[in-house]
């Protein structure tokens, strides 16, 4: 039962991983066959950079970064951490293309509701990132403070990753709509159709993250032999308290189970301060 | 405590209805101060329902009825089911709204990757309302469907909802992009502005909405008077099951608790069983 779920989780990461590695792909051949490919020039080569590595960093790796967060093991807990740290880079090579392109040589302001929302997003996200590095990552922040930030860090990692999806389409409609002039965007060249496409492929990606991170807590080790998945036991219990996950039916405990709860808590708490609590 | 936790809740869904409104004032400024107005003609003024029903509809209405989806009371599901049959009769005029101006009148085929992803929402949409009404509205369902069916229905709700975001922002883009053009929206034309701070103001309500239906089941009443936010104890338990709540520290219970629950659940199946199933 244990490993059923733990299985099922792998195959859903694996169709995850498929179906982002293919929005890579189609953004590729997107740039290089219907565009006019890569460069480093300042020229629309450069701007080209933008949405590969948008959804290279920003929608695959981070989306496989938010993924992994469900957190069945240490080794899964890392990847969340070292994936985000790789699309953070990459993100970083993305804003830099865009903005020779736009506003440094070509004099386009930020004026798009895309920008807008891809700045605060960026922003949003490099808070997030940093915080989680010294807070979570790093062994020295209290408890009481790794508690009380882990629900807003949970919640600000899936509300970015879906900004990312909606800021992502709607650079997609903005270039499409700017590029397609003859034949027309409306005349449903291959290009159109191929672009939506891509569009609905990171649409699909967002929508089986989003149901990999909101399993529920049942989906995962019961028995005894739970300690497979958990090398070192109760100190990782601590740090995974948080970790997203639907509470499926545990709207109907009594409070004599809630009681034992808090007890069980205070225990890994009482662990927890005896200085085992990196996450690393 | 457990009111405390109550009125933070209802707190958090008064700060989303205000910003749920002013994206619908806003909308409406849109069309009547910076558009042509409405009107049901066929023309520019038929088009501008779109915006209007869609923001007021697909988001605010299906927004709030997606939040109160965190049932805390009876009286709460009902406004979930019914804010959602409401919204839905606001989109179904909405989509007819775009059809007579786009692909009857003009001849405008459904190219855009809004309207492709927009299609998608309105079938998902549908179908998740009409399973909603027959399988957890109606009292004939039995509980093994119900309770399979749940977390399909919790997680469709919520990306139905954040598609629905994805896809108002793309259609403000497109918008923005086919209407200013003298002055062009890159040079900051007040339409511009007020209509991009329409689109963060939707991503902020969207934000919101994300928080409330993904809080911690320990905000929940714990306390003994616990019944007095549920009128019907045990029998709303079972239907209340899988409601969307974050399971704030439930990844450390022990595997006595489990059973505990596992336990308690069965009493509840019971008790459904004997006919005081229907959540209505």
């Amino acid at each position: 039962m244990a490993m059923e779920g733990y299985w099922r989780f792998l195959a859903l990461l694996g169709s995850a991983l498929l179906v982002g590695f293919l929005s890579v792909i189609f953004t590729l051949v997107w740039v290089l066959h219907y565009r006019e490919g890569l460069g480093w020039d300042g020229s629309a080569l450069e701007f080209n950079w933008h949405p590969v590595l948008v959804v290279t960093g920003f929608v695959f790796i981070q989306g496989i970064g938010t993924g992994t967060s469900w957190g069945v093991s240490k080794f899964l807990m890392n990847i969340h951490a070292g994936y985000n740290a790789i699309a953070a880079i990459l993100q970083l090579i993305a804003l830099v293309a865009v903005f020779e392109n736009t506003t440094c040589l070509n004099n386009i302001p930020m004026y798009s509701l895309h920008s807008w929302v891809g700045l605060i997003h960026v922003i949003w996200y490099c808070f997030t990132l940093l915080s989680g590095f010294f807070i979570f990552l790093l062994p020295w922040a209290r408890l009481s403070l790794r508690a009380f930030l882990m629900p807003i860090h949970v919640y600000s990692g899936l509300v970015i990753f879906g900004t990312v999806i909606a800021t992502a389409l709607m650079g997609v409609t903005e270039k499409l709509i700017f590029s397609l002039r003859n034949p027309a965007y409306s005349t449903f060249p291959p290009e159109g159709v191929f672009v939506n496409t891509l569009g609905l492929l990171i649409l699909v990606f967002g929508a089986l993250i989003f149901w990999i991170v909101t399993r529920p807590q049942w989906k995962r080790p019961k028995e005894p032999n739970s300690t497979i998945l958990q090398p070192d036991g109760g100190t990782e219990q601590g740090a995974r308290g948080s970790m997203p996950a639907y509470s499926g039916n545990n709207m109907d405990k009594s409070d004599s189970e809630l009681n034992n709860e808090v007890a069980a808590r205070k225990r890994n708490l009482a662990l927890d301060e005896a200085g085992q609590r990196s996450t690393m």
